[in-house]
């Protein structure tokens, strides 16, 4: 890591520096053999000897435009929760664990306070999900990125084993779909939403948002669905298949969990759709089908089950809804959605 | 994997994921459970089970902006090349031995033509590694990127015996410091160079070059130096710890592997420099101090030895060279430079 070279303000590197020890520190598990200022970041894996056949899992992701809503309210903690719980869902849907996770942070100038926000977002999220902070990189590329904005990607390595990687081929027609509700936008879909919203006034309190601004809305970070996976695991009952509605939305990504010959249907009303959407549905006149095409619409993650243990994934979660089953024939059909 | 996002003119867009997912393909292995279109890719990691005490190693790196220069030549294989090679020289340095890679390609608008070649560049340097490409990402954002330009990451992750790991505490002053050559700037350097060389014909054949272009010298691939570490290995003749010399020079990298009170003395006119950096200094009237702080003049990958040890190494690398020595003391020296 690199972080060091990001200031200039030597004042406020210093300070800035101390911010990002201090939360990659925090984030710190036994098994960092080396982290800050080595070539590579190390991490004891023994415990994989105890695996009777592991399997290692890895993403890369950005938050793609979110970073330009973060940079005009000056917020960049949230930013570095959802660069971790974004990777965090995606291991999740496909059967791994948070081992460690590793960050690239780059813009025209960076700020020593920005990188510290965003790092210290990074750490909090990693040390929520168990998880080290194993490296990062840190880039300042004027003639490559417009001034003010900033970019970030994050890859994160988990594990699994491999008899308990999720099967597409246990899909059955009838099995149920459930819903883990979504935060909001997540970080999908911020192209359309900022061009949606353009006129319109992201800092007054919104009486469909419950007071909140349309900027706080936009913001808030994505959820990491680990607590709940903890709990379904906890009780021997992960999903058959699970998909992360992320770029795409339901029908982009539910899709790439099912078996060729297996398709689902989504019961529009069988969950709650948070309000920003609808305010950016509005004020942009967006298609109800290209909503559900970008935004997650409400459906964080979608887990697949055998009907009849719905009702104990229920019981479990609480929050999680029914919100359709999965049929014959290839697709995903929204009722009362047109076709994308 | 969403690189089919990445284009616009569909039969462009087309022709390149063609090309990428036969780049893949090339360097995919066995190991590889699941890659494009998984939500995380799977790498079966049985084979850790056979290690005493497997530890992790992993790697977050850009190019830096030498991709503005890749953007001005319209090539952009050799900038994949420098992602993997940079990520493997890192994790060698570390002790790592490559398992498998991710990338993070992001601009204003993605050409599919650029897209493709950058991946096919990518997936030829991890297949000459032995690794496959197991994830990546793209990402269009025309709010954070300017326009033509490219920013690249990618993650490598690696696995060692924890026995084997480089021990600085084994460092004796008097132990012998070895260089392998590097090909040019490597990936680093690249604002310098492009400040110093503003006024200068980068197109123009250079007798200095032995009639090469200035741009071609400048966007020559980073080196991998997994075959000399193969030969190494393969002789029992790991060094006790080697340094990747990236950004920061000599006087950076190599006391990053040095224990506390003991530093080195570098020779100058041991090894050979580059030309192309001779070039660079002139046209900017770089201080000497500033070319060693900045560019690896030359010495790619440093690597300590006790000294009788020296002459095995040299008969398995023949372009090894004898730089210096390690010495009481902290800091590097190289003789014949003022101190930075």
């Amino acid at each position: 890591m690199k972080y060091e070279d990001a200031g200039v303000d030597l004042a406020a590197a210093e300070a800035a520096t101390a911010r990002i020890k201090k939360a990659v520190e925090a984030a710190r598990t036994e098994a960092v053999l080396a982290g800050v200022g080595a070539f590579a970041g190390a991490f004891d894996a023994v415990r994989l000897k105890a695996f009777a056949h592991p399997v290692l899992l890895a993403t890369t992701d950005g938050v793609g435009t979110k970073t330009l809503l973060a940079a005009r309210a000056g917020r960049w903690r949230g930013i570095g929760h959802d660069l971790v719980n974004h990777g965090v869902d995606d291991l999740l849907a496909a059967g791994g664990w948070p081992l460690f996770f590793l960050d690239y942070l780059a813009a025209a100038r960076l700020l020593p306070g920005v990188v510290a926000e965003l790092v210290e977002g990074i750490a909090e999220a990693a040390r929520a999900a168990g998880m080290p902070v194993l490296g990062g990189e840190t880039a300042e590329m004027p003639g490559v990125y417009r001034e003010g904005a900033v970019d970030v990607a994050g890859t994160m390595v988990g594990v699994a084993e491999r008899a308990e990687l999720p099967d597409p081929g246990r899909v059955r027609p009838g099995d149920a779909v459930l819903a883990l509700p979504s935060s909001g936008l997540h970080t999908n879909g911020y192209s359309l939403a900022r061009k949606a919203l353009a006129e319109v006034d992201l800092e007054a309190p919104r009486p469909e948002l419950g007071g909140e601004r349309l900027l706080d809305a936009l913001l808030r970070p994505h959820r990491s669905y680990l607590p709940e996976w903890r709990r379904l695991r906890a009780a021997g009952c992960l999903p058959k298949v699970a998909a992360h509605i992320t770029g795409g939305g339901v029908y982009g990504n539910l899709p790439r969990v099912l078996p060729p010959g297996l398709g689902a249907r989504i019961r529009r009303g069988s969950w709650e759709e948070p309000p920003v959407f609808a305010l950016i549905q509005a004020a942009g006149r967006v298609p109800d089908a290209e909503m559900f095409r970008v935004f997650n619409m409400g459906l964080g993650m979608l887990l697949v089950y055998a009907p009849e243990e719905a009702a104990r994934v229920k019981a479990l979660l609480p929050q999680a809804r029914r919100v359709g089953e999965v049929v014959a024939g290839e697709g995903v059909v929204v009722e009362g959605v047109d076709a994308p």
